[in-house]
C-alpha cells in the first residue's frame, strides 16, 4: 500500500483497491485553493505506480462538488501582482493534466456546484456520475474572466460545438443536460441511486486488469494525440506483453476455466470510512 | 462604432452592440455569390478590432438561410476555365476560415434551406438555432461534386462519423436531427419562438465580458490544433491579463457588490430596423 | 468488374455495383483469424481501384457480426512466442487502417456480437445499422489483454469521453446505446426492418457519383489530420476538376434537365445469391 500524504483539504480513504478523495471545504463549496491543488497532486503522484489502488473516487463534501477557484487566493495573489495570478492558474491546469494521465481509473460523483474549476476536474474523469440538480457551468466570463486552464479540457470533454456556447454564454445547466452534452455517463434522482450506480461502476472497473485498465487508459489518451501507424505499431508491442504477462495468462486461463480471474475475486480490503490522511 | 462596408447583397443593421446581418438574395434562396463571399468577409474585417460590437446575428431574407453555393458564378466561371472554380471555391473556404475566428459571438438563425455552403456557414457558429422544418444537407456528391470547403468544417462541427454519413448520401435532414447531431444547439417550432430564444441567447451573451468572450473563443478553438502545456501557458498569462484587467477588475467588483457589472447593464442602443450599408 | 480473390473465411457477391461481403465462420461467431485478416484486405485490395464497385456491405453468417480475435490463432502465436502476438494483433490494426480508408462506401450490418475486433470493425464503417439486440462492447481488459488496435479507431468513432468509460469498465451494451453515443447511425427491431434500412441506404449512396463520393470521403478522413490551409487549397483543386470532369458536367446537366444523372439510374446488375469467391 502506497503512503499517502498528510491533507489538510481532503479526506482520504482507501478501501478495497479504491482510494475514496473527498474535497473537503465545505464552507467555501469546496473552491480550489492553491493547497488543495498541491494536495490532490501530492495523492496522485503517492499512488501513480500502485497497481495496488485501481480506482480513484473524487467528491466534495458537503453537498457541492466544486465552486470553482478560491477566492482568498485570488486576493492575496492580487497583493502580489500579475505573475502570481499566472502561477495560480498555471498550477491547476497542472493538476488537470496530471489527472487526466492518471492511471487509474477516475471516477466523479457530482453534486451542487460544478463550476469553473470543478468543471474542469469533471471533464478529466474516465466516469462521470451526476446527480440530476447538479449546476454546471462556466461562469468565467460573465465575471470578466477566462476559464483559461480548463477550456483545452472541456473541448476535449464534449467538443468545440457545444463548449463554445457554454463559454460564450456562461450557461448554467443540471446533470440532465450534461447527459445529453455527452459531459456525464450517468445522471441519477436521488443518493441512494448516486452510490448504487458508484457500486456499479465500481464493480465493472474491478473485473478488469490492473496493468490493462492502465495501459488502455494510456493508449485512449495517446490516440487523440499521436500520429496512428507507429500508435498501433506501439499498441501491437504492448499487445504481446499483456498477453505473456501475468495478467493475460491468469485472465485468459481463467476465461477457458470459466472462472473469475484473481483480480476480480479480491474481497473488499477495509470498510472504514473517510479519514483525512493515513 | 466602426464603418460599415456599403453592400448590396446584405443588410446590416447594427442595435444594442449587435451587428445584424441579413443575406438578402431571396430570389435565388441567398445563394453565395463571389459578391457575397466578399461583402460578408469586408463585414467581418470592418468589425474585427471593435469590442463595441459584440456578438453577430446571421440570417437569411424571405424563409431561407442559404441554399449554397451561386450557379451564375459557376457558369461564368465555366468561361474562365478550371482555374476559376478553383478560385471562386477557395475564396469561400476563406471567408469560412474568418467567420470560424471571428472575435465576435457568431450566432445564425437557421430556417427553410441550408445547403451546401449554407451549411458550411451554420458549421463555424458559435451558437446555432434552427427552425424545426429547416432543411440542412450536402447535395454535392449527387450532382458530381464535392463539398470541398466545406467538409472540414463539418467534421470540426460534427465528428468524423456523422459527417461521412451525411456527405456520401448526400442526405437531407430536419431542425431536430440537426440538434440531435450535435450541429445546432436549439430548435424551435414557431418564428415566435425562434425570435424569444435568439433574445434569450443574447441576453446571456450580453452578460459576458467583451474582452472575455474574444479571449475565450480563441482559446478554445486553439485547443483543438495546439499542443496542450505551451497552450495552458499562454492561458494563463492570459488569465492574469484579465484578471488585472479593466474588465477583471470590474467583474469580480460587481460579484462582491452584488450588481451587474457595467458591460451587461448597457441598454440596447437602438431598435432600428435593418437596413442595407450604413 | 474487378477479379475478386478466392476466399475461404468469406462469401462475396458483386450485384448492382455493390460488394456484399459475409464473414462466414458461424461455428466461432465469425471470429477474425489471421486468414479472415488476410482475406479481407485481399478483397479491398481488389476493389480498390474500381468506381463500378460502389459499397461495400459488410455482415456476419449466423447471426453474428464478429466476436473478436480468433483464439485458436493466440494458441498457435503462443507457440511462436511474443513476436507473433505481436505481428498477429498489428496485422488487425492494418485491416482497419485499410478499410477505414477505402474509396468505397462501406456499410456494416450489425447483429448479434460485435466485440473486440468485430467492434474495431464497425469503428471504420461510413454507415453503421445495428439490430436492436446486438451485443457491443470490448472485454479485452476483463481478460487482462488489451483492445490495443481498435483504442485509436474507437476514440476517433466515439470521441474519448465515451471510449474510455466503455473500455475501462468493459461494458456491454445494446443498439440503442451504440445509436446514442454515436457509435451507429440507425437501430432496426427487426430483421425485416434492417434490410429495408439497408435498402434505403444504398439507394441514397448509388445517387452519389462514385469518384465524388471517393473524393469527399477522402477530404473528410483528411480533415482530422491535416493543417486546415493547405487542405482547403486542395479541396479547391480538386472541386475545379470535380466540376469540368464527367461526373461534375453530367451532374450539373441532369440537375438542369430535372432528370437522375447516369449513376442514379443504372438498374442492379444482377441479384445473386451470396457465394464464395468468384
Amino acid at each position: 500500500m502506497s503512503r499517502l500524504p498528510a491533507c489538510e483539504t481532503l479526506l482520504l480513504a482507501p478501501r478495497g483497491g479504491v482510494l475514496h478523495i473527498t474535497l473537503d471545504r465545505p464552507d467555501s463549496r469546496n473552491a480550489m485553493s492553491l493547497q488543495m491543488v498541491a494536495e490532490l497532486r501530492a495523492v496522485l503522484a503517492a499512488v501513480r505506480d500502485d497497481r495496488g489502488i485501481r480506482a480513484l473516487v473524487l467528491r466534495g463534501a458537503g453537498g457541492h462538488f466544486c465552486a470553482g477557484g478560491d477566492l482568498k487566493d485570488m486576493t492575496s495573489a492580487r497583493a502580489q501582482g500579475a505573475s502570481a495570478y499566472q502561477e495560480l492558474n498555471r498550477a491547476f491546469g497542472t493538476l488537470l493534466e496530471e489527472a487526466q494521465h492518471s492511471p487509474q481509473v477516475l471516477i466523479v460523483l457530482l453534486q451542487g456546484a460544478v463550476l469553473g474549476g470543478g468543471f474542469g476536474l469533471a471533464c478529466v474523469s474516465d466516469i462521470a456520475i451526476a446527480d440530476h440538480q447538479a449546476q454546471f457551468g462556466m461562469p468565467e466570463t460573465s465575471l470578466g474572466l477566462l476559464p483559461a486552464q480548463i477550456a483545452p479540457f472541456v473541448v476535449k470533454r464534449i467538443g468545440l460545438t457545444q463548449a463554445r456556447r457554454l463559454a460564450l454564454t456562461a450557461a448554467r445547466f443540471d446533470g440532465h443536460e450534461a447527459k445529453r452534452l455527452g459531459l456525464v455517463h450517468f445522471v441519477e434522482n436521488s443518493p441512494q441511486a448516486l452510490a448504487e450506480r458508484l457500486d456499479e461502476v465500481l464493480a465493472h472497473v474491478l473485473c478488469c486488469a490492473p496493468e490493462a485498465n492502465a495501459a488502455t487508459k494510456a493508449l485512449l489518451l495517446a490516440s487523440d494525440e499521436e500520429p496512428l501507424a507507429p500508435l498501433l505499431d506501439r499498441a501491437a508491442e504492448q499487445f504481446a506483453a499483456a498477453v505473456t504477462g501475468a495478467e493475460g495468462i491468469e485472465g485468459t486461463m481463467a476465461f477457458v476455466q470459466k472462472r473469475k480471474p484473481a483480480w476480480a475475486s479480491e474481497p473488499p480490503l477495509e470498510q472504514t470510512p473517510p479519514t483525512s490522511g493515513i
